[in-house]
């Protein structure tokens, strides 16, 4: 599927229901994306829709069973813990043939999710390319993110997202949904990247614990003004 | 050996003849360190140390070979080419023993240096603490810093160091020593998070290349000013 130029993709935010992905699902429909919210529990997808509309003025999320949402999007984000990430892709790999796949996934292995753990391979979204092969476009961005900054729209959002993808063209994708949720995306190169914006989010929850701060966050430096988008 | 608190500890840097480790070396001894270029060539390393401190008023550089400048030093930062990090480690083990060992060693796998190259077991430091056994406590740091950013002097460098290591204490030597060298350190965890310094510096090779800049860096956000120390 290509995303036509000049209109806003349809998304589908599978594990919605969770901090991360309600915090993203939220944004993306404040910026006038029609998104909907996948869970396992069509109910527990609907009601946390439900609230998150009343709750922001402007928000207009839908919820849905994962292969549901998944089937009526162009591009689908996947924000489930680690230990769900494969099963929910086995869920809607049928369905996703041709799109975007945004993986938010970061392999924390609980309790010492201080250290970096990582995955056979190395990084957890270049196995799902691999299970999906290149029919589905797979992107690794927003795992740097805090929860309860996508929450605060008050201010802004002090974290780039490193954004790897081996399809430039699905990158870019991404990089204007960062931008349509006030964040910076950032081309961090091809998909094998990814292990960088995986294993760091260990060392941002133990810079939170040790210097006790709520959400510590990546910036890049040295980028000039014009190429980095609005801040 | 225990650094004594208060007292500056010796610095060798092995593959000082380098432009990262030369950067390094000279901030050091700009700072008041006593640092010793080491390299294969003693004429080499003599020979740079020259040039560094005629053409810096107050550096205090000296040469040697990198046995001779890792016996003399209580702490021994290795910035050689990753081909070359294992035979240096092995021709200096003998010297090290009881010392801390700062290893900036980045496994780029040229011509692909903007694509992330995991070694075997993850992080290229790692495997060098295991080659040296828990005698020597191994921190991995300094692998984003560009060298562009370590020679001039002028400019503030605005790309923190992540210090990755399992002794914290040796993390705090390491955390000074970025201090002195005016970058701000910032404690990452256990070494086998030094996978992020290590892969980072190849998406931020990637930066360069499309965005265009010449030295891209990253820095923590949502520290607070007072437990990061000077910017």
């Amino acid at each position: 599927m290509k995303i036509s130029s000049g209109k806003l993709p349809k998304i589908a935010v599978l594990g919605g229901t969770g901090d991360q992905g309600g915090g993203l699902a939220l944004r993306w429909s404040l910026a006038g994306y029609h998104v909907t919210l996948g869970s396992r529990s069509v109910e527990r997808a609907s009601a946390m829709a439900d609230q998150l509309n009343k709750q922001y003025k402007g928000a207009k999320l839908e919820g849905a069973g994962n292969r549901v949402a998944a089937s009526a999007a162009e591009v689908v984000v996947l924000t489930v813990p680690y230990k769900f990430q494969r099963a929910t892709v086995e869920e809607v790999c049928e369905v996703i043939d041709g799109k975007i796949l945004v993986d938010v996934t970061v392999p924390l292995m609980p309790p010492k999710v201080a250290r970096v753990h990582l995955p056979e391979g190395g990084s957890a979204v270049v196995s799902i390319q691999k299970l999906l092969g290149s029919s589905v476009r797979v992107v690794s961005a927003f795992q740097n993110v805090s929860a309860q900054h996508l929450r605060n729209l008050d201010e802004p959002i002090e974290c780039d997202v490193l954004v790897c993808g081996d399809d430039v063209e699905a990158r870019e994708v991404v990089i204007d949904l960062a931008k349509a949720g006030r964040m910076r995306g950032v081309h961090a190169g091809p998909l094998v990247n990814s292990v960088v914006a995986e294993a760091l989010t260990s060392i941002l929850i133990g810079i939170n614990r040790r210097y006790k701060v709520p959400g510590a966050g990546i910036s890049i430096t040295g980028l000039s003004g014009e190429t980095t988008g609005p801040r």
